[in-house]
């Protein structure tokens, strides 16, 4: 085997996104030279990759030619051209998620049938061909409003997901092709766990996470670690996830998304098998980084210790709505001049209404005074053209 | 005045090594792009950097080409053509920090003449043409043994010192050329702190540290922040530094080195006016990492919270005697084992004996906890050719 800091061993990530960027970041600490796919190398991750090969990482070709010479492979997005992955593991390239998991997490019926299967709590569900089938199943009474509709495969940070609650939205808002039907949950909170493994089967979570939604772009808005709930909910979270990662058997990171209802059930709501926003704020907040744990667990590597410094508020830094172009700041001397408010921008050149734009952690000696910052952090700061 | 994160706005670095290298990590959170001037892009920074443009800071010419487009210039070094700054600021470029600061740094008997004219407390000393005028001074009494020679203009992490302790010294280990002779003090404890200014004048110092050394290669071994002294000492250590960079006028970083004596005194040794190794565990264990403060301080941004997030004690990983050559490393994953361990490797591709390869930061609820790890650090991780 390589030595893994020497300049002849090679770490592929498909996709060059912020994930990437960051976890690109995370690799420069120990001068680990890291190599992206995707479209462009003005994408986020350009200026941190040891080389940045451009193409499209669902092209079946495209990923077998730049994980030809890798001695491990990673993702950053789930939505990849897993037949190649399957080629190049067959070949000896070392593969974290291996892509089995991430054919049964890309298609979120494929994600629904293995939980059931495997007794891990989530909604009760209904697979459906398309659309129409949907209208029918309600017009004949078989579901009822209101109800979630998830497009199997074209989800991703919040798309393919509608909520149906009438007959109007069942008219114009259902999206098309395969999906499945959720019954609606009734949540008291959402919660995330960020949870790693590594090859010899080490296993750690990162503390939970309560997520605040913003509803009108459907984006986590505010993500406050460690989360307002009982100790008991906390462990039971943390059980359930790290159960979770054990049964993909998933190295690298698994983040779980997770409802918890009003009589204190935890559900799974979906899972990715990679660095996730929900544990952006690790970065600052904890004693190691999402990013590095990831490296960590891909390269079975020990785990990184997860406890956090200090208590910590993350905020995505969207797009102002009413723009779209190139990227422009405001606010932002006022915001460096807010105590503990940690920026981070992905670097993207165009801007557009609610697009990711970077994200700021905010942290604090409590929660509270975390959040009156991140307000403050949402106000004073404007992405716009 | 030009936006900072605009992709027109161009920060240039004098200087592509491992200082240079972290303050890309620490503005690539900001993708805000750095522009570094070094012999080689194969330097550390090379991977972080925006553009690396090879050539010499201390060439009068590389220089001025170098920063004729920048709008900030900065360094990681003072050793750099200082002539080259003054053009530069003459027509219109921001140098920070000012290059007649750097004139009175660079050399050490001017900066102590500066610390004499300004009551800023320091040991006796008094200068010399050469070693012969110093011998001479020995052997008519007027200087007695043990006392400090140090090269006026040859010294940079801890090469140019000379300790004289007796007539075999005085003949085989005095440094040629232009000097100065200090009084050997007694030493409590050596302390640092980095402190940073704005334009605005805005100052801020970071808590105060507590520096071990490796004797036989005179560099710093154990940084341990917070220091452990009065808070009668912390509060007089940071106010002394406060003044000292408020007396040259800089902007960034100054690192303030310090004596605390027997008798609790406290004077300067000497200042460094960039990001410094005694501020390397700020990435890790402060709200603003050095780096970061350093950016904020040239580009005239409200200075960051320096609280700390954790104890830490900091670790210089430095290359194991007897080897030279092309780097490896032996232990990582041992050391990765340990419990808030954080590595910084800068990628040098070659090793020599104590030659600074990385640092380690070691983050524990107290600094007793700290320093155990940190030992074991030292012991499993060996950096070889």
């Amino acid at each position: 085997m390589k030595e893994i800091l020497s300049s002849d061993f090679k770490v592929g990530i498909l996709g060059g996104g912020q994930l990437g960027k960051m976890l690109g970041l995370a690799a420069a600490n120990w001068h680990l030279p890291l190599y992206f796919l995707d479209d462009s190398r003005n994408f986020p991750a350009g200026g941190v990759a040891e080389e940045f090969v451009e193409g499209n990482f669902n092209n079946y070709e495209d990923v077998l030619a730049f994980g030809a010479d890798k001695d491990v492979l990673s993702i950053e997005i789930e939505h990849v051209n897993t037949r190649a992955l399957e080629t190049l593991q067959a070949k000896g390239v070392t593969v974290h998620p291996h892509p089995e998991a991430l054919d049964l997490i890309k298609d979120k019926g494929l994600q629904k049938l293995f939980y059931q299967e495997h007794g891990l709590p989530s909604a009760p569900f209904e697979l459906f061909e398309d659309e129409n089938a949907v209208r029918h199943a309600v017009q004949t009474g078989k579901w009822q409003y209101p109800f979630v509709q998830k497009s199997r495969t074209a989800g991703y940070d919040g798309k393919g997901v509608a909520i149906i609650r009438n007959e109007s939205d069942l008219q114009h808002k259902l999206l098309p092709g395969s999906c499945l039907l959720e019954a609606r949950v009734d949540i008291q909170k959402e919660l995330a766990v960020i949870v790693a493994r590594n090859a010899d089967g080490e296993i750690a979570a990162f503390p939970v996470v309560e997520m605040d939604f913003n509803p009108e772009a459907n984006l986590v808005e505010f993500l406050i670690c460690p989360a307002r709930i009982d100790a008991a909910i906390e462990k039971a979270a943390i059980e359930l996830s790290k159960r979770c990662i054990e049964t993909f058997g998933i190295c690298g990171l698994l983040a779980v998304e997770l409802f918890l209802t009003p009589d204190q059930q935890i559900l799974i709501n979906e899972v990715a098998p990679r660095p996730h926003n929900s544990g952006h704020h690790t970065i600052d907040s904890c004693y190691t980084s999402q990013f590095e744990q990831h490296l960590r667990g891909i390269l079975n590597l020990p785990l990184g210790s997860t406890a956090m410094k200090c208590p910590s508020v993350m905020v995505n830094l969207l797009g102002a709505e009413g723009f779209s172009g190139p990227t422009r700041y405001f606010g932002l001397e006022d915001c460096l001049a807010l105590p503990g408010v940690k920026l981070h921008f992905y670097g993207k050149s165009t801007t557009k209404p609610f697009r990711k734009m970077g994200h700021a952690t905010v942290l604090a000696e409590n929660i509270d005074e975390a959040v009156r910052i991140a307000k403050l952090v949402q106000q004073k700061l404007s992405i716009q053209a």
